[in-house]
């Protein structure tokens, strides 16, 4: 299937075969509404609805959802809505002779230049989520924390280990973020200190936006939670591992997350992504039943997305280089087993909700997917490409860039970017 | 100061001197609006507000943020429109000769009897934090968990230790929640199973609800924090002690909690408290400086709160039996510490965030806060008053019942109650 409509380059993260959702708005506009991207343009879904194009879709009171600035309620009403309007899209994309496409004299009539955008967060986060899914990435934090012998905790291969995040921090790409202050205790034998933290770091995720979700009380089947994700985004997981290691026995992560969660602004939904489905790494031992696929769900729960971390130093000009590069498929767990554990208490999980991955590390070293990993916890330089720089952790006005791709025959389904600053530590409020 | 308006008896939890916020509906309303209770009476706000009452409050738009379904609106306007609404409510409920108040030919003009009112969550919350603030609770877990020589973590007595928790499943007193099911592994020589919670428990709780919070990047100092805290209401933080303890290390409490929190409905503000301010325990080591308290903001961070846990056991009739008697005085850390610790590292904080005490023990036996504490993790029966029964954990049909409030000269400051019924657990989704 080709667009003829606008011009997508072959090599372009938006194709026909992607059109990711997303919130954006233009310096002439009132408030924020929905886009879907398309090669160099998005596409203005409100516009496309007045025109008539979603008229076939049942449950869509497409004018008013799209032109909403939160996806919250378009992920509400479930896969077979999401597949429709999809449908309709790549239909007035791909057939010149669209009964719709016909009515559009100019593609600015219904598109705007993508340079021409500010994105928005997609969704109203009401919870966020962040597991801790990479064998890789777990093997390797306890190791460096608990020795080769203990490196993974009794629970780790029995279920996909999480915590409750904070929704409030979340920002969009290119969100610049300072350096956060907090107590951390350099030397053990001494009191701990308040200052700006000295290891600062990044962790390459991904994170699922929920579509339907479920009431309290009513847990989901493996078989529902493969229905009910959205779609999916780049992560920047920053952590300050000082403040971290500091505060988070015996309850977990807290002030050194909650500074700042970085994703980016485009939505890839399950079936842009459904081509790029593989099998997930063996499980063993074998998960409880509630955990495991059963027909008619899929087969295969992993996913191949190609995923790159790159840096721009301090100092180092205009150029990146690159820090990682990984890959989804790695993940033991699955999205649609982190959901389905996540809502078998009970916990009403609701639209728009955003669980992350936890950091993706692959087993060869370049996949290693923190500074944490790469500098093994800071012990020795890791060198920045050709620019004779290093890095152990972040520096004040490093830029880290997460990219990440599937690449189709002679078509590719991208993230686009999400990128992040670090600008120095405000002054102590004391 | 007497209310003249209605009758209140000396024993009432919603005095004059009290005024709390909540949000009600009755059978004949369209949607839920912000009332205040007084006697045996919800004060509509917005019907007060269309007589005037609060036209000399400025930056208030009172008819509109009363008339609206959450307090978020009313808790980001800030202490000074909190403060001159209260002052206009008691010269409204105590001077007969009141001008707003010879306009009204019957009380049911402006109020609905309390009988006669459904009440729901007061706001939207956007995150919701759990803090670990009582020292003899932390002991007694420490102790059970890791010893006496280990009880208490290095950074406890540094810091507010607290996580992230569920916003989703924070309910309202009177919603009856399913026991949850999970994993947990009863024999630590086999692997996990998969079924109903065997220990589930209650926790005896406070939390506050943010006011004005502060924009990402930018720290509160202690004196900011003081201002910026709206209001306190019970809490119940419901915990399968089996399935926290397989799933929490090293990440922190999950499904153990989300199955389910309950709050009061009313939210009883900090000018209403003042009064029972008291000094919080003696800090050592004394803590860092951003967490010292220095003029202007008063010298005592503490509140002297009486708190009651009872049951009313499956089998056992209508009758409620004590379970915890406790003080928010015996918290270590003060709300005022927790929120500026939050915000430290520049997490934003929002109106209508809810950060709760963590278990509230006491020194005492009696005082304890948990049937984990009470029981000493299921190790000997709790009787239950003179009904011959006995709970080690809850059981299914048990209703756990908090109440709390401060004694004044003659009127009390009251929280009403928080409760909430245990129903069997649904049949596993597999």
């Amino acid at each position: 299937m080709k667009c003829t409509f606008v011009d997508v380059a072959a090599e372009s993260d938006f194709s026909i075969q992607n059109l990711p959702y997303g919130v954006f708005s233009t310096a002439g506009m009132a408030a924020p509404q929905v886009g879907v991207a398309i090669g160099e343009y998005v596409l203005r879904m409100e516009a496309l609805a007045r025109l008539g194009l979603f008229a076939g879709v049942d449950g869509l009171d497409a004018e008013r959802v799209f032109g909403s600035a939160q996806l919250n309620e378009y992920m509400g009403l479930g896969r077979g809505v999401w597949r429709a309007v999809r449908q309709a899209l790549q239909g007035f994309l791909a057939d010149p002779d669209h009964a719709v496409r016909r009515r559009v004299a100019s593609v600015d009539e219904v598109a705007v230049p993508l340079g021409a955008v500010q994105m928005h967060l997609p969704a109203q986060i009401g919870d966020y989520t962040d597991f801790y899914a990479s064998r890789e990435h777990a093997t390797n934090v306890g190791i460096m924390f608990r020795g080769k012998d203990n490196a993974l905790m009794p629970n780790w291969t029995h279920l996909p280990v999480g915590y409750h995040g904070r929704a409030s921090s979340v920002v969009v790409s290119g969100t610049a973020l300072h350096r956060p202050s907090g107590q951390r205790r350099p030397d053990p034998a001494q009191p701990p200190v308040f200052g700006p933290s000295a290891r600062l770091d990044y962790e390459l995720e991904m994170a699922f936006f929920v579509g339907p979700g479920n009431a309290l009380g009513t847990p989901l089947t493996l078989e529902q939670a493969e229905e009910r994700i959205f779609g999916v985004v780049l992560m920047n997981d920053w952590s300050a591992r000082d403040i971290q290691a500091w505060e988070y026995v015996p309850l977990g992560p807290f002030l050194g997350k909650s500074f700042g969660t970085t994703i980016s602004p485009w939505v890839v939904t399950m079936d842009a992504l459904e081509p790029f489905r593989v099998p997930q790494p063996a499980q063993d031992p074998e998960p409880l039943p509630y955990l495991r696929a059963a027909p008619p769900a899929p087969a295969h729960g992993g996913y191949d997305i190609s995923l790159a971390v790159d840096i721009r130093p301090s100092g180092g000009g205009d150029a990146f280089y690159p820090l990682t590069r990984s890959n989804l498929k790695y993940m033991y767990w699955t999205m649609r087993q982190q959901l389905v554990h996540h809502a078998i208490g009970g916990c009403n999980m609701r639209p728009g909700d955003l669980c992350a991955s936890g950091t993706i590390s692959g087993p060869a070293e370049a996949e290693r997917g923190s500074l944490l990993e790469l500098s093994w916890s800071g012990q020795h330089d890791v060198p920045l490409g050709d620019s004779g720089l290093t890095r152990r952790f972040i520096e004040d006005g490093d830029v880290i860039r997460i990219t990440g791709s599937c690449q189709g025959a002679g078509f590719r389904v991208g993230f686009g970017e999400c990128t992040g600053q670090i600008l120095p530590a405000k002054p102590a409020a004391v």
